[in-house]
């Protein structure tokens, strides 16, 4: 491939950011052919001439000057299907849609093996910070102990203005709409589901297993009350939205998506704002910390570019992992310390504990704070939704392996 | 390459430490066949076979079994010439060895390039943090526009003992002596040719090019001074010895070691003790942050394992920014702040300053600041090394290109 002949699905702000970073690259041997949108006749801000635009999917992908397929439109199914069709084609793809990846990223490595054709999606998650490559390429061994970190910007721009500069949850719910960093609905970025798909990605590059989204814990932080921040104040923490795969042993690995109580030695204590940041641990390294913008036009279109740059030199991922002989398994078999708050909910009838370290009452609001079985956790799932309860994970350390 | 078979060069903390960490990784797919040691009948503590260990250089580069040569020796003139054999024999090359790297590379790309064979040093530069491997393959792209960082570990955990700690800089150097940080002729690391020869390393994959160590500004903190550090702490900032390479406009760029005042608004401000932190910033992505343990046997052992597993899949630095057709040129022409500590030396004799922004007199202790060209810093680099003087770089802000 000496020159990236790109088709682009999706003019949104990424989709705009990737054009404009394009332009600015002056040694990124790319350009973008056809830009495929819904609306092509819409006016637009950006500079980009008319005629490259088109409303046909199938016109993009017929056209064989293309060789990559640059996909950042917002709906999944669409997104699928254009994916899927173009690496069935045998078209290499650049992805960053993480709800679809997320679920369908089974099918898409095997389609991707058997046409030996590429599927990258850097910019999925985390955005700017380059986690999947590094995962799938510098920690690609089995030293790998745990993956852990702020993977939601919009959820941590509300928890750091709650936080930081004791707005009320409302109204930083409503700036960060404002600043565009949490949706019109944001009940994908503030009840988890953002950092779950994104985790998802991530422990594929990790650990070599796939995990469907719906098997794993997911909770955010809608519920979250006065009551969970003057705690958390009180005890000198912060609440974060954390999303975590770890190995609890040699044999397992668990994942789940909570807020957590976040003491101020801890990396992600400082990870502000928008911010995204990701602790890898590894039985040598200790632990490597990656910090940055997580999403925004520029950022992730710069991820994007990266990816694009990746194909020039046709790297691909290996999903190395996957063929390890001695892979981990998926669990839920463990048990979490977690605080839980509440005001009608008859938590001990909901919830099975077993063991209770506090428990606080009072005619405000009420608290417990115990040990469940994750397991549990996913059982009670549903009655855990409850608008007046609030979970967050108080962290114990599972595995220390003796070196 | 199916297994990898390793020859390894030099068995102190670091080769010993890859040892262990082969040992741990069961997926890891190589094997160390022959270990080279100065004196392979010293009786050892890490269990390897003793038939591993032989004197003889030549006989691990002609056993044919042997596809990779590992070197992690200390003596750079030795590893230059064990490097540069193996890959005139066409066997690829993991090295750690910064100094012979940053004064050896522009030979050793060109024999890479010619004989079609391998040279990885990811280890060479941040230990277990992959600074190298994500400039060459993700910041692959002319967006970039600073590396900046802490990466040296033994200065920095002398400067965090001193600022934070209030420890004495003797007592805390020989703190670092006896904890195995600092070597026992500290120099390389506290008078700044550590870090200058990462440095060197690291702008060759952030920038495609190669600036001889001699060339660049290095100053130390093995100077600094109780005055110092009171100034320091009165301004609510930290010094820190920092390196950087920075665009200074599209067709430029600079780059030196010195001592830096770091407001608590930067990232790496909060890397302390024995850690490195490196910041990349970008045109679009802002900045991102890379933290951990820049050195010791385990971390670096584990980057060298890193680029052992990248040889499993084939994988050399493709050195692409080197082919750039608009590549900025390294230029010392251009104006920095700095404060300039002294006691004796007549300091306005031996700099010349473009302008100064203050001036204090005592009878303990005086100190400038002012505006110095680096090429002035340079030109007068033997007079600034008088031990009544401390320099420390205050910093501007260069580029912030139009979005």
């Amino acid at each position: 491939m000496n020159k990236i002949r790109i088709g682009l699905f999706g003019f949104g702000v990424v989709g705009q950011g990737i054009f404009e970073v394009l332009r600015k690259s002056k040694n990124a041997h790319a350009q973008i052919l056809r830009i495929c949108v819904r609306h092509p006749e819409k006016p637009r801000t950006v500079q980009a001439a008319p005629e490259l635009f088109t409303g046909s999917a199938e016109e993009v992908l017929d056209d064989p000057r293309i060789n990559l397929i640059v996909e950042v439109i917002n709906d999944a199914e669409a997104s699928y299907r254009i994916v899927k069709e173009a690496l069935l084609r045998g078209i290499p793809v650049v992805s960053g849609n993480k709800t679809m990846l997320a679920q369908h990223l089974p099918e898409l490595i095997r389609i991707q093996k058997e046409r030996h054709v590429a599927l990258l999606y850097d910019a999925s998650s985390c955005g700017s910070i380059p986690v999947i490559r590094n995962l799938e390429e510098y920690y690609d061994n089995d030293l790998l102990l745990e993956v852990k970190g702020i993977l939601n910007g919009s959820s941590n721009y509300i928890l750091s203005r709650v936080f930081d500069h004791r707005d009320t949850y409302a109204h930083a719910l409503a700036q960060a709409q404002k600043l565009g960093f949490a949706e019109t609905d944001p009940s994908f970025d503030i009840e988890g589901y953002d950092s779950l798909f994104k985790l998802v990605i991530i422990t594929v590059h990790a650990l070599g297993t796939y995990v469907a989204p719906g098997r794993i814990f997911t909770y955010g932080i809608s519920t979250i009350h006065e009551s969970d921040i003057c705690y958390a104040r009180e005890k000198g923490v912060k609440i974060k939205l954390v999303a975590q795969v770890v190995k609890v042993s040699d044999m397992h690995f668990t994942m789940f998506v909570m807020p957590e109580f976040v003491t101020p030695s801890k990396y992600i204590y400082s990870v502000d704002d928008e911010y995204n940041g990701v602790v890898i641990r590894g039985e040598c390294y200790d632990r490597q910390f990656m910090f940055g913008k997580g999403a925004g036009s520029l950022p992730t279109a710069s991820s994007i570019l990266s990816d694009i740059m990746a194909r020039l030199h046709d790297y691909r991922y290996e999903y190395k992992k996957q063929s390890y002989i001695q892979k981990p398994d998926y669990t839920t078999d463990l048990t979490l310390k977690i605080y839980v708050r509440y005001r009608e909910t008859p938590i001990f009838d909901v919830l099975h504990f077993e063991r209770i370290h506090e428990q606080y009452t009072s005619e405000e609001s009420n608290y417990v704070i115990g040990d469940v079985r994750l397991s549990e956790l996913i059982a009670k799932r549903p009655a855990l939704g409850s608008r007046d309860l609030f979970l967050a994970n108080i962290p114990i350390f599972f595995l220390d392996r003796d070196n």
